[in-house]
C-alpha cells in the first residue's frame, strides 16, 4: 500500500460519483499518519453488542440514506444465539434507535414467509422502493428477498436462488433491461471457498444469464471472497467494496478490498485490489464472538465532495465505520489491481 | 416389500400413464419367484464399457424413442477418465450405435458455450423439441441446458442455475404457465447431503419460486437423493423415479425409488417408498469404477400396457434396463410410503 | 432477555432454597444498569491464572463451603500444558491458598490409581463426606471420583463409566434410594456433539438405569451441552447451570445458562434457558488459551437470602465468580424456556 | 501362519473345551491343501441375502444350539435398510426358517422399549435363558439386553452402558460373584478407533469395574476391533473370536482373530493372533453392500471332539460358516501371539 | 485413445531400445480386437495371493532379469497385514518361487537397520550391482535403499531422503556424474495428493539439486501420480510407466499410463500420456484387498524385438503381467499427450 | 517451573557460551518477582506490526550481531497478505531501519530463483558468511538457502530437502566434517504433526544421513514442535531453543521450550524442557493475525555475561524479545528435563 497525499478536499472528486449525501455525520479525515486510503471512525463502534436487552452483538449493517438521517437494516444474534434482523433508525448515522423486536416479514406464502434465520442484510433502493436481500434460512442458507418504504413494513418475496448461497447484494439500478445481482454460492455450513458471480432478472423473481466475475485469490482473499455493499456508480465504473477470508492455522480472517466493474457488462473487472484496504488491527475487530472480521455492508456516498462511509461489522459483534475518498480509492485500484 | 402376485396383464392398466410406447422393445414379464415390483432385464448390461475404443465406460444414459426407435444422450466417461456426453441411436433400445465423438454444443455465447465437463444427462421432450440438462461444468458444477431436434446439432442454453447443483430434471409439460424443473443442490465435492427442490420458469432462462420437494431419508437414502428420469405423468400423479444414497464405513451405496408427486402442485410429495425398488445387488453393480451404484436416468412409458421400461447406470461403468407396470409400482408406493 | 427489576431483597426469597450461605463472601448487587439474571463480581478474575509458580493457568474451579470458609479442587493446567487437580482454601471465596502440589489420589488397584490426565472437577457433599468428580484419563476420558473429609487425603474409586465421558456432576442427595450423576458421553478429541444424560448407581460403583435428559439445542447451545456445578435444590425442583457451546468459523464459543429438572425423577426437564444467562464479553472471558470460553463448575447458596454465587472457568486461563438471586433465576427460566 | 498337520481327530482333543455340541450339523475337515486353522464351509454361503421379501441382507447371526436344533437372532437389513433383529430357527445349522417378522422386544418402560434400530446380535446362555445383546438405538448407539426361553418372546431389560458403545458380549457363566461383559466404546459414527473393554455386574443391571482388555493393534487390526462370539469356555482359558478393521485408502477391511483370556481374570489377555485366522477372501465376503467383511458372531462347540463351528457376516450382505479344532486354534494362539 | 493396427512386427523397431531381453518369456500378440497399445497376459495373475502359507497377497512386484532367468523383491503382506518384502527367482518370469522368510538387510548402523516396514519396492541395475529402494519405515515413510548381487544378501543404505515420501525410482545409469531418483513426496497417511520430482547424487547417501517433473493432472490422474517401473531407455528418450489416481465417491482408483522424459535432462517432460494406458477393468483387477488398483512396478524390454513386459499390482492382492511394443507406445504418446 | 533465586550476575557464567556480545543492547535483568528462568523485555513489542506502510505484519525474526550493531531477516507479511522476506538493521537490536523492498535473491538457476513465498528465516554464520534458511515455496515449502556478506545483495543456492518442509536450522559450524541441518518434515497445509529430523551435508548442496532428534511430547508440545533460532554451543552441549505447538478446541497454541543436544553428536538429546519457557501471556502475544503465538527465531550470546537475548513472534503480528541467562537456563534443563 503505497503512501497517499494527506491533503484537505478543497474541489470537487475528479471521478464522478452517484450518491444523495451523508446529511449530518461529522466527517472525520484522514489521520496525518495513516499510510492507507480507508481509515477508521476515531470513536468506534458506532453500534456497541447489546443497545437492548435481548442483543448479544450487532454487527454486519446495512445503512441507507432515509429522511435526511438513515435507516437500516442490522444483524442482530439474540442472547439466544440466534440470528434475527432488525430494523433502526438514526438522525446522524452514529446515533441508533434500533428496534429491539425483530422484523417480521409479511409474506402471502406460509412456506417461504416461515422464519429460519436470517443474517447480514443489504438494503438498495431500486425505482421506488428499498430492497433488503440477506442470507435466508430455507432448508439452508439462500438470499431472501424483501421490499419496504417505510422501515416498518417489510414484505417478503421468492427466495432469490436456490440453496446454498450467501452475500447476495443488488445494483441500485437496472443494466440494460435486467435487475442485476452478486451473489456467492457456497455450501451449508463454514464455507472454505467461494466466488462472486453476477445474475440477471426481468422481474426480480426469476433469475438466470449466471456469469462468473471474480473468484478468490492469493494472500488476504486466497479463501474466498464475497460482495460486500451494495455498488456505488462512478465514472469510471461500478465500485464494488468486498470481503476476501484468509485461513490461518487458527481460523478465517476476514478482510475489506475493492474493484471496479464495468458499467454496461458488470461481469468483467476492471480493476480488484490486490492488497486489501482495511483488515483486522484495532481490539474490536480482533476480539470478540468471531476473532478477526472486517464485514463491510453499506457503502454511503456524497456526490459532491466524493467522500464514501462504510459500515462494516467488527468481530461478528459490534458496528464500525470508516471513511475514504472516491479519487484515492480508484486511483489506489489503479496502481495496485490484481488483474 | 410385500410379494406381488406376477400375473399376465391381459387388460387396460388401472392408472392411466401417458407414454408413447416402447416399439421394437422386447418386453420380459416379471420372473416368477421375483418379490419385487422392479425386475432387472435379462441380459444385463445392455450397453457395455467400451463400445467405442476411446469410452472407458458408458452409463447414465438419457434414452427418449426417436423415429420408430430410440436416441440418446449417454455420459461417456473417456480414458482420460474424462466426463463426455455422447449421441446414440437404437432400433430397439438394446442394440445402440454411439457417436465416438463426444457431442460438441453450439452456443453464441463463448463463455457459455466453453466446455469443461458434462455428465449424468437427461432428455426431455417439450412443446416441439428435446430438452437436454447434464451437470455441466461452469467454474464448478450447475445444470446446463440445450435442445436439439435431431440428435445431431444440440443448441446450447444459459445454465439453469448458479453453481453448485446437479440432477437437473425438467418436466415434460408446462405447469400453470410454467416450465419446472427438478434439481439437487449441492457443493463442489462428493456432497455428502442433498435434497431435491423444485424451481419454475417463463421462459427456460430465468428461474424462481423455489420449493423444496423432499429430502434425504433414513435408510438407503439418508445421505443424498437425486432426481431420476424426466417425471412420468398418470392419472394419480407424476411418477419420479430417483435415487436415493446410504453411506456405508466403504463409502457411498446407490440405489433406486420412487414418488408420487401431485400433478398440478408438484412439490407436494404423495407417496414416497420407504423401501428402495432396485439396490446393487448383480455383480456389475456392486463392481466396477464405483462399487455399488444403481443410478436411473430414463423412464419410457407404453400408456397401453402400463408398461414402463427404466435405463440406470450400474457402478459408474455400464448401462442395464430393468422393468415395471404402472399399477403395481404405484400400488407399491401407496402401501409402503414413508409420507 | 426481558430487563428485571433491581429492587433490594429485603425478604426472603419465594422459591425455598437448600445451601449453606456464603460465609465472609462480600455479596454485589446487580449494577442499576444490568439486564440480564446473572452479573459479574466488579473485581474479576478473582483467580489469576499463575497463583504459584509452576502453574499456567486456574479455571474450572469446584468450590464449596468448608470449616467457616471454603475449600476446593481447581482444574491447573502447569506450566507443561498438563492437566492436573489441586486443592486450595479461602476463607472468603476470593482470596484463595493453592497448594502448588498437585492432589496425589490414594487407590487401592494400581490400574485405576494410575494417573494421566485429569480435568474439569467437580465436588459434592453426600451423606457425610465430599466426593470429586472430574474427566478422568483411563485409556481415554471418563469420569473420575474420589472423596475426601479433608481436602488433604483423596481416597479414589473406581471411574464411574466406559471411556469415552465428560462432565460428570452427582447430586447432593440419593433420590430414591439411588445415588444419580449427570455426565456428558463424547469421544476421544474436541468432540463436536453432546448431550446429558442422567445414570443411577446403588453403590457409586457400579452404574445404570441410564436416562437421556436434555440434548444440543440451538444458537449458543447448538454443538453441545454439558452438566456445570451440582445441581441445587429447590422447592421448584433442581436449578442446574450448564454449558453450551456454539461452533463459528473460528471454534467452539461457550456460555452458561440453567435448567430446572424434576426433583424426583431429575431426567424430567421443567423449564430450559432458550437465551444464555452468560457469555463471553468481558477480555478475561474472550482473550486466554482458548478464547471465548464461560464454563460454570460451582454454585454456592444462601438459603435465607437466595443468593447464589457462582465459579466459572474464562477462557480456560483464569478462574471468575458470577452473582444471581434463586428468584430471578428461577422466574427467567418460567418465561424464556426452550421446553 | 505356519502351516499344521492335516491329520484327522481320532481322539478327544487336549484342551478340554465347554459346549453343547454341534447336534445334525454335517461336519467339514479341514481341506487338505489349507493353510491355516480355520477353514471355509464349501457351500458358502449358508444364510442368502434375502430369505423373505423384505430382506435385503442377513448378516452378523447369532445362532445357539436350542431343542435339538438351532436358534438363533439374526441382523436383517430390510429393503429401507433399516437394521432390524430377526428370530429363526434351524435343524441343522444349514437350513433355516427366519421369521419375517421383526423382534418385537417387550419391556415395561416405554422410553427403553422404544424401538430406534438394533443390530449385530449377539446370544448367550446363562443360569436360566437365554440373553441376547445387540447395538441399540437409544439417543445414540449402545448395548441392549433382553431375555428369552423360547425365541419367541424376547423380554427387555435396561441398556448395559451410556452411549456410544457396540460390540457388547456377555461370558456364558458369572465369574467370581459378578456377571461379565465385553465392549467397545466408539462414537456415534463409522468409528475409526476402538479397544474392547471389560464391565462387571451383580445383576445384570448395573455395571462397573471396567478394565482395559486389549486395544487396536498393528495391520489387520490396527484401526479397531471388538469382541465377536460369546467366549468359549476351555481349560486354558477363554477363547474369544474378535474382529480387527485395517484402514485401506478404499475403506475398512474387517478380518477374524482370537485371543485367549485368563479364566479367573479375563482382562488378562494370555495369547491374541497377531495374524489374522480369516479374512476377505471369497466373492461372496468381497463383494456386497459393505466390500471386504468378515464379521464373527456366534462359535458353537462340541466338547467331544473340539470341534468348532462359527458364523460370521460376510461383507455386510449374507452368511458364511468356518470351522476349526480347539486344540490347533490355542496351539496357533501359543505360537504366533502378538502378547 | 485410438485403435492401433495389429501387424506382426517382422522387424527391428523404429525405436531403439536398452533392454537385456525376455528369456525364456512366452510372448504373446495383441488380440486381434484390443483396442489399446498395453494388453493383459491371458492368464493373468501371474503370481496368486498366496504362494507360501503366512502369505495375504502378493503384488508391486520389482521383476529383473538374472542369470538366465528372472528375480525379484517382492511386496508381500503377511497374514498379520504387515507390509514385508521378499525375495523371489523364476525362470520364464511367470513361475516364481518366493522365499517364505522376509528379506533381513544387512546394515551396519542400527538406527538406519531396524526394520519397521517395507512396501512398493523396485530393483534396478547400476553399475555392478542390483540396488533396491522401497518405501520404508523410519519415523514414517521414506526412500529405503540397499544393493545385492544375488538376491539373498542384501546390504542397506541410508534412507535416500527425510520422511515423507514413497515411489522412489532410481534411472539405470549416472547421468552426467549423477545418480539420479524419482519419487514423491507425501504425507504420512493415505495421501490425496502427489507430484513426481527428480533428486540427484554424487554417492548415493547424499541427495540434492531437487526438480519437479510432473504433477497431478486431471481425470485418471488427477488426485496424485507416482513413478513406476524403472525408466526404460530409448533413443527418444526415457520411457517411464507412472501410475495415476482418481477419487471417486469410493475411494481411489489406480491406472497406469507413460511419460517420455529428455534423456539428459530427465525432469523435462517431452510427453504424458492424457489416456490411461491400463486401467482396472478385469475382475482380479476390481476385487481384492485393495478394490480398483493396477499399479505397475517392473518393465522388462527386449531390444531386438522392442517388447516391453511389464509387472503391476492388482488390487493389493495378486501380480499381473502385461505387454506392449515400444514403437506403439511411444507413437501413442506422441499422439496422445497432454504436454 | 522451580522459582530461581534472582541475584545478580557478579561473576563469569559457570557454562562457557560462545556468543559475539550484545553491543549496544540495553540489558534488562529479572524482575524481582518473575518466577521463570525466560523474561520478557518491558517494552515488548520491539517491532510494531507496520513499520513501512506495505507492511501487515513484523514477526519470526531472525537477527545476528553485525558491525557493531545488528542486522537480520524478517518475515513481513504485506498489506496482500503474502509472505516476504526483507532485510534490516539496527544500531542497538531494539531500533530498526527495515528495507521495505523485499529481498530478491539472486540465482543461476530460474527454477530455484523464480520466487513463491517466502517466511520464517533464520540466519547463521558460517566459516566466512551468513547462510539464510527459510520456508520456500517451490511447488510446496521445502527448505531455501542463501548466503550474504552484507544484507543487500543474498545469494540463492539449492533447496536443501524435497518437500515438504519447515523450519530448517542450521549449526553454526561444521561438526565432523559435515555441515548439519535440523529441519521438520511436515505436509503442505497447516501441519498437525511434526518431529525434528538431523541431516548432514558435505557441501550445503546434498543432503542425507538423516536422523531423527526428537518428536512431539505431550502437553504445550503434543501437536509438532520445530527447531527456533540456530543453536547456541556451550560447555555442556548445543543450546537449541524450539517451540512447541498444542491444539485446543480453538486452534493451536505456540510456546517456547529449549533442549541440550550433545556437541558432536547432536541427535543425541541429553535434556529437554518438560514445561515451556514461554507461553502466550502477553496481550500482543494473544491477540493479532493468529492467536496465542509465541515463535522463536532468533537467540544472541555474550559469553562473558552469559546473557542471551532472544527475538520471537507475536500472534504472527509483531516481534518481542526477551531474555535469559545461560547457567540458569541449563540448569532448568537438567532439573526438568523430559529426557
Amino acid at each position: 500500500m503505497s503512501t497517499v497525499s494527506n491533503q484537505v478536499d478543497a474541489a470537487m472528486p475528479t471521478v464522478r460519483l452517484i450518491g444523495s449525501g451523508l446529511p449530518g455525520m461529522p466527517w472525520q479525515d484522514r489521520p496525518a499518519d495513516h499510510p492507507g486510503v480507508v481509515w477508521r471512525y476515531h470513536d468506534n463502534p458506532v453500534i456497541p453488542r447489546n443497545p437492548f436487552p435481548t442483543a448479544n452483538s450487532v454487527f454486519n449493517s446495512a445503512v441507507v440514506p432515509y429522511q435526511n438521517g438513515y435507516a437500516g437494516v442490522f444483524r442482530c444474534d439474540d442472547t439466544q444465539r440466534n440470528m434475527q434482523l432488525h430494523a433502526g433508525f438514526s438522525p446522524d448515522g452514529l446515533d441508533w434507535s434500533l428496534d429491539p423486536e425483530r422484523i417480521r416479514f409479511v409474506s402471502d406464502d406460509p412456506d417461504i414467509g416461515r422464519w429460519a434465520f436470517g443474517y447480514d442484510p443489504r438494503v438498495c433502493w431500486i425505482d421506488d422502493r428499498y430492497y433488503v436481500t440477506w442470507c435466508n434460512g430455507y432448508h439452508g442458507p439462500t438470499i431472501g428477498m424483501a421490499w419496504t418504504t417505510d422501515f416498518r413494513t417489510f414484505h417478503q418475496r421468492e427466495n432469490a436462488f436456490l440453496i446454498f448461497n450467501r452475500n447476495g447484494v443488488l445494483f441500485p439500478r437496472r443494466i440494460g433491461d435486467d435487475y442485476v445481482m452478486l451473489s456467492r454460492p457456497s455450501d451449508n455450513g463454514h464455507t472454505p471457498f467461494g466466488d462472486i458471480f453476477l445474475s440477471r432478472s426481468p422481474d426480480l423473481e426469476h433469475w438466470g444469464r449466471h456469469r462468473f466475475v471474480m473468484g478468490a485469490g492469493s494472500g488476504w482473499q486466497s479463501t474466498k471472497i464475497g460482495a460486500g455493499p451494495v455498488p456505488l456508480e462512478t465514472s469510471e465504473g461500478w465500485l464494488l467494496f468486498y470481503h476476501g477470508v484468509l485461513t490461518s492455522c487458527n481460523g478465517f480472517v476476514y478482510s475489506m478490498g475493492a474493484a471496479l466493474l464495468d458499467l454496461d457488462e458488470p461481469w468483467n473487472v476492471i480493476y480488484r485490489s490486490a492488497p486489501y484496504l482495511l483488515a483486522p488491527w484495532e481490539p474490536y475487530e480482533c476480539v470478540g464472538d468471531v476473532p478477526n472480521v472486517v464485514f463491510p455492508c453499506a457503502a454511503l456516498a456524497d456526490a459532491d465532495s466524493g467522500r464514501i462511509a462504510i459500515y462494516y461489522g467488527c468481530a461478528d459483534t459490534v458496528t464500525g465505520l470508516c471513511f475514504c475518498r472516491v479519487d484515492e480509492v480508484i486511483d489506489f485500484l489503479r496502481h495496485h489491481s490484481m488483474v
